[in-house]
């Protein structure tokens, strides 16, 4: 049965999906949903996922959206995917689920507001909002220093303590790598006071290489797109 | 062993897990946070739940937050609970998890925006804010508008054409009810144009009888406690 993934890896999530399914081999067709080009907004997708957000899935004809989900599925229902990415012990799973879910509301959301009002938006015509941008970045930099305090346990290199990256792991560092976006004097601001935050990224990559870095390729070509676009947009 | 819930009625997913919990048979002991009071941000809860939130729970030793874990761990650790509340199958588990992500930010952030600054926030203590209300009000109208006419399938009375309630239906259903909360002129106004949510609300509330009721008692004393505040806010 065919998996097509709905993807544009502009979009964190959508990277936490290709690489899940490269690091685990999964087969797929990568089908690309620009948003640039407002692809989401077409009738076609809208027949993969109505609320015309990438990532989505089609599984043969089950089709699937919302990223979290998307990578609970994927690992429940592919044979060969290590219990470690989405653990079958019932409370283990349940601190997964807590993290995936405090995610939405605080690093996603902050990091979001924050890199979308002062980067992205513009990469997708839409207008630049600064006093936006600032409140995202609070929230972002609370998360991040939250994920230190607590989700990143003692010394062990991933989230809740474990010594293999999770779905939570790949979701939450995708999250964190959209800063590339970002001139690179704004990401080191951001980031430079978090080192455990900076050592999880590299942890992260380098449990799911080649693909962590062939997937975020995409990331420097974006962040020069959007200086360009800045510099033409400030020329009278 | 012991399972206690932290908890205060007067928080949509705290109402939520409660309900879960006698609808199912599950014996718990109910330990109230009165947000009101800033219980959540005392010492002793913050052993329970560092994020100074509710709902938490603490199974014997397990602590666990975040309301949607919770239920999926509730609903898979205890014996008992009906496979309707959240089915083994794979893929009805993976369309449960999409409803339950797109709730974080669409109908949970704009049902908290609205609801919060123009009422709850009184109650507990902070100031209200009028254009954080409106803007909230907005996503809330928009996401009810997307439960109708995609979430809540042909004329199946529960999420994703169910028969029976999930684990979503009761979130969501929750969160809804949290509008209990504003003047009944607003709740009218707001819900109103939304007839099929409204029959999905009674039928949830018939679905988990007597403990719907039971639970949302809280509701209208909640109600005429924030009318009474804001007359006394309103006095020079």
């Amino acid at each position: 049965m065919e998996l097509k993934l709905y993807v544009d890896r502009l979009s964190q999530p959508s990277r936490a999906i290709l690489i899940f399914c490269k690091a685990n081999g999964i087969e797929f067709e990568e089908v690309k949903i620009d948003l640039a080009k407002h692809q989401h907004h077409s009738p076609e997708f809208a027949e993969v996922n109505p609320m015309k957000q990438v990532p989505a899935i089609a599984h043969g004809d089950f089709k699937l959206f919302e990223s979290h989900a998307i990578l609970i599925y994927l690992a429940s229902a592919f044979p060969g995917v290590a219990d470690h990415w989405y653990p079958a012990d019932v409370r283990k799973r349940a601190k997964i689920h807590s993290v995936l879910d405090w995610h939405h509301s605080n690093l996603r959301r902050g990091s979001v507001g924050y890199i979308f009002n002062s980067a992205i938006a513009i990469a997708i015509g839409a207008p630049l909002n600064l006093e936006a941008a600032a409140e995202g970045e609070k929230l972002l930099s609370a998360s991040l220093a939250k994920i230190e305090s607590y989700w990143l346990q003692e010394d062990r290199p991933f989230l809740l303590g474990n010594e293999k990256p999770s779905i939570a792991d790949l979701s939450l560092v995708c999250e964190v790598m959209q800063l590339e976006a970002a001139d690179e004097s704004e990401r080191e601001r951001i980031l430079s006071p978090h080192k455990r935050i900076l050592k999880w990224i590299e942890d992260t990559k380098n449990a799911t290489a080649p693909y962590f870095d062939e997937i975020h390729s995409i990331m420097p070509l974006a962040r020069e797109n959007i200086k360009e676009l800045k510099v033409q947009a400030s020329k009278p």
